[in-house]
């Protein structure tokens, strides 16, 4: 059994490598790399699986898990400069992939083990990612 | 090759576990407990999981799996309020996740054993559980 | 130029007129009317027409709407019984329809007369309703 | 008759007066004026309103209309700093309700005068703005 | 008070002028026009503007306005070829325009003259068309 | 670690085996084989899993993937009839489920061993199948 919580937060990024020169950075990253930072509305998925328990029926009981969520991820993301604000993507390029590898590994330290915990990240109504920590 | 027919119902609800008390029942789960209910538009993916028949194209037929899912589930809990009307939830509290068992058992009985099943259940915009079955 | 705040709430209710025996409610109102009650998840538009303050460039701060909203609306009808537990709807059906009027006034009351007001109110991805005021 | 095109780009922003210091900014913006710019996925509805034209059955070709948004709105918006990037908010704080204005008045350039023409634009899941050039 | 209700219909369909060769066709109708014909899944948006009757607390009965529609437009149109197979659109090119206007009318004969009625039709997330009659 | 690009395309096809005469395929696929075809907006989600590269923090790079996709899927199939335009349903009823393989199959050919495919094609809000190659 899983179950999900799905919060949402609004953030400004741009995708760049440090190490690469301004053409290069365009050349890969398109204008995502524009110096000047865009932004989204990112939906944020966690799935937490585990048993039901018998007592409450639950899996985990979601407003616990919308509490955590908001605390470790909301609070540190909502209406942040993920490149400038953001200590988490120091020498890590914010892309979804890596956002959705420091939510998970965020939201790993306060889930409890017995559970398998995914994250789903949409970033734009087309594109989005799934990370299940299963590398 | 998993194919997925989505059907809605509408019904009441409280969340309530008879043996405790009601200070505790509202400490557990908050305003899902209120004495007189609240309800909510569920939302029913049904997954069918299996080889395509080369006669038809289909897995299944998905008009058969809409039959079988309002026989099952949509006449069964449409405009009901689970607690009161649906001997189903007789001594199990009707959280979502109680709610796709008992959902993924009445289908079960009724698709072929050569297919995996597997259902998911959206309660809010927020919040939804997945479950396939497999304990 | 209009704005426009979100809200949403979880209630259960039933169609049901006092004066008429239960064959006649549920000949006018279907399975709506059962007797214990079903319910929605009900999407809340809130529509404020003005002008822009040249100050802040907002019609109004949505912010603010949205406590205003969550005032007196969400916390009055949340997980509520609308038939049980809101004086709101004493010998008032609470239809979609009645619903939205009951939530106009109680927002009237509270935003500025200089503004036009208007409610859309969601209860199934198949119905909804709108209210502007203007009878 | 009404036509409608959608259309989608990302920014960023931040909600900031310059005349104002840091805290009144807080005070009355929150964190949507936090100093490294935050951002979203703006949607655009564009709305043409007149006859349908008797030998094509269109109003407005949604393909042209495609390309003038695109032209108009998206090659000037998409993946910019609203604040820095974008001489059209100098001096004006880019509020929905200011960006909705800026691209009426440059889609209004471009539509011919016998269509009516309004926009929405929705800034998150549960804001948006609506203006139809009536002041 | 305005309520509305909601239907889906698929249907193929092409744009193509009957006095123009193919060239033309295809240089104003691009790929819509191309001959095999292609398809969509129609949403349609049904909305009733009237008083709500204070016995019911209904402007209309939805689940009556729900037949009307079923009668009228999905049995019609549903899994049809607009161009082959509807003399509706005998001589008249069905862009979603005109496919309003059809309905529209095929609707206003089954309402009540008492209410307005107005129809919103989606054929793709990008493009809709609104129609209230008033020509 | 996976990542997805959402693409659309509209076409227009019938459920029918040449083998079967009228009665049969009337009997079998329902209102989907009416002779003159009906039409759907077809959702296609294109899921590639595999390791992020540690350069560039992508797993794929979604505007690749977006061109290879609009090439192998859109512009072979939109604005087409599946039936009668495209070689790849020779002989294969274009139900959602075999589409989606002949999809999978147009990309897996131009997506790297090393990334494991899978894609969902969604026909209508009710119907969707889900095909991930492991047969």
């Amino acid at each position: 059994m899983k179950v999900c919580r799905r919060e949402t937060f609004n953030a400004a990024h741009r995708l760049f490598i440090e190490d690469w020169n301004e053409a290069k950075n365009l050349e890969v990253f398109g204008k995502c790399s524009y110096p000047n930072y865009h932004g989204h509305n990112y939906t944020l998925e966690v799935w937490v699986d585990g048993d039901i328990d018998p007592n409450t029926g639950f899996v985990v009981d979601l407003k616990t898990l919308k509490h955590i969520i908001r605390e470790e991820v909301i609070e540190r993301f909502d209406h942040k400069n993920l490149n400038l604000d953001c200590p988490e993507f120091d020498g890590l390029n914010p892309t979804a992939e890596n956002i959705a590898v420091v939510i998970w590994k965020l939201l790993r330290n306060r889930i409890d083990e017995s559970f398998k915990l995914e994250v789903q990240l949409t970033e734009t109504e087309n594109n989005k990612v799934f990370y299940s920590g299963e590398e």
